[in-house]
């Protein structure tokens, strides 16, 4: 394939995985005929952001412009596009493509497709060079992966939904929560506060977790019906052999048997958070009762537009803190020692 | 409750973690409104008689009679028993009471029960103190957990469908292992190769993973379509992300992200055998494909007997070396050295 013609946007990029990073321009693709071309008007900031610009996992190629928590306005459209026209409220998650023949993206789950492309690290096809996140001014996307934002939800709130949002009711759709059932959601973050919303919204019983005493009033404020403080083994041991489910939002090392031990027969811990480490898991807690251990990745572009359809009937979207661009760095040392309550989200007017 | 009225019988046991096993009598209630008197006619010996043995979980209380996977004939019903009579050729596995109200009772899944009474170890609620297993000239039971063995399996080689059979059956059937599925095996000896004969049974198809080179032969002879070395690390890379389903029967220290990693998306790794110690469990083979790592414990009366049923319809039983009661001693030491190639099966009619 031929390097489409380009254009300039301004956007924030680091050079070295210990470089600040700061204002730079970076090129995209014009619009081909089933492209999306968005003026980004928030991005939110997910941990992985950070792990990505300072190459903790390992792949990052600078210079690198993080973001996949993108939502803003179309201004332009390819002629082959039927589902977007300028104008449109619309968002991008943590893909931008995929090989969309595979079985997993005939399912809609093209998070498991060996061709996935992501929203900044991977290979981008069109320009072959990485993919460029969402800390910019603008961004183009194929159409089947532009998503259709709610008019009646705020537009900075919901940049969020994108990755936090999918992440968290992802898993609870498919181990299909609901009415009747005591869930658990371990820790209170970006993610976590998204799984206590969408746990309650789905007319579970919403227990909290969380290891600092200060959150007990956040996460009734948020819905949980009760918040457990993890360190107090007798509040844990209250739990035991309680939950139908558990969503584990902690990408820290932490004891899983403990959780585990919280599950009824036939229950399940499901991971959406990554520890670095692997985490010993004991056989007897999982035999002993039929349990299982789990994990889930964001979601697939169906299944994400339907999320977004949701939180617009039930009107929920994220807590967030705004930013200016220029306060990115420290927005990431902040998150770094768990300083930062809601989820940050980039107001993309302040670009420099 | 008062005391029954008991008889003798013959049996061995041992009296410390450290002592041989030997000829003993121990004393067994006569038989009650709704129990069955069994006079045992073969006792497969399970790893767990070991443990239990020789104190290895810590509960055992001596004299300690082993023995869970029970064959004989009825000798005396009481006048309560509606489903058997005298002559009957039935089976006792690993369970002999439960509290029979609790939901996992009402589920048929006693072996979930917490008032579940194991065959051997727990308090025997008629005697007053701990239940006496399987090595022994006759047990007495409860109705509601005596089995019926269809009369076209050979008894020997069926009694270790009691404990080995339905440990590996149930999960097969619990996680629907069927025709068009690719399903692995995960270390082959008194579990792992009733696994695949269940597995080869249901219509999948069917890898077994051995670390020892030597029973590539006898995997393919128990029906097996593929055999894996598991040490070889170029074989195990061509099986990645290809399975539906993969029971793992390994008690001893292993790596489970090998396995985990060999599942496709949604595939589910089965835990029956309990290694000592936990296991590391890394979150990305978890996250990248959706999959679940759980556990799962022998199985329910219903499903045993269904199990047994399955067996005789399908002319399953376990491949068996038969021992006199007075070579226990040195089948523990040869079943410590894996020197023991089939299930070890007691010929009561050896007992001194």
């Amino acid at each position: 394939m031929a390097k489409p013609i380009c254009y300039s946007t301004k956007a924030f990029s680091t050079t070295s995985a210990t470089t600040p990073l700061g204002a730079t321009t970076i090129e995209r693709r014009t619009p081909g005929a089933t492209d999306i071309q968005i003026q980004i008007q928030y991005c939110g900031v997910c941990h992985s952001d950070l792990h990505f610009a300072r190459n903790e996992w390992g792949f990052t190629q600078y210079p690198a412009v993080p973001g996949h928590e993108i939502v803003g306005r179309v201004t332009a459209v390819g002629n082959g596009v039927t589902k977007f026209k300028v104008g449109d409220t619309v968002g991008v998650g943590c893909l931008v493509d995929s090989c969309r023949t595979c079985p997993d993206c005939r399912a809609g789950l093209e998070q498991f497709c060996a061709g996935m492309v992501m929203t900044y690290g991977s290979m981008d096809r069109h320009l072959s060079a990485p993919t460029l996140g969402g800390y910019a001014q603008s961004i183009v996307v194929t159409e089947g992966f532009v998503l259709r934002i709610p008019a009646n939800l705020n537009l900075a709130a919901a940049a969020p939904l994108l990755c936090a949002g999918i992440t968290t009711y992802s898993p609870l759709k498919h181990w299909q929560v609901g009415p009747g059932q005591k869930v658990g959601i371990v820790g209170l973050g970006g993610l976590g506060h998204m799984g206590v919303k969408f746990a309650k919204a789905f007319g579970a019983h919403v227990v909290l977790f969380t290891t600092s005493p200060g959150k007990v009033a956040d996460g009734h404020r948020l819905g949980a019906h009760e918040v457990v403080v993890s360190t107090d083994a007798a509040q844990m041991a209250a739990q035991a052999g309680s939950f139908d489910f558990i969503l584990d939002a902690v990408s820290a090392t932490h004891d899983l048997n403990a959780y585990l031990n919280l599950l009824k027969r036939d229950g399940n811990l499901v991971l959406v958070g990554a520890p670095e480490k692997p985490l010993p898991v004991a056989a007897f807690p999982l035999l002993m009762r039929r349990r299982s251990l789990s994990g889930s990745l964001i979601g697939g572009l169906p299944e994400t537009q339907e999320m977004l359809d949701f939180c617009g009937q039930h009107n929920i979207t994220s807590d967030v803190e705004m930013i200016r661009m220029d306060q990115i760095n420290g927005a990431y040392e902040r998150m770094l020692k768990s300083d930062v309550k809601n989820r940050v989200v980039i107001d993309r007017a302040t670009l420099p």
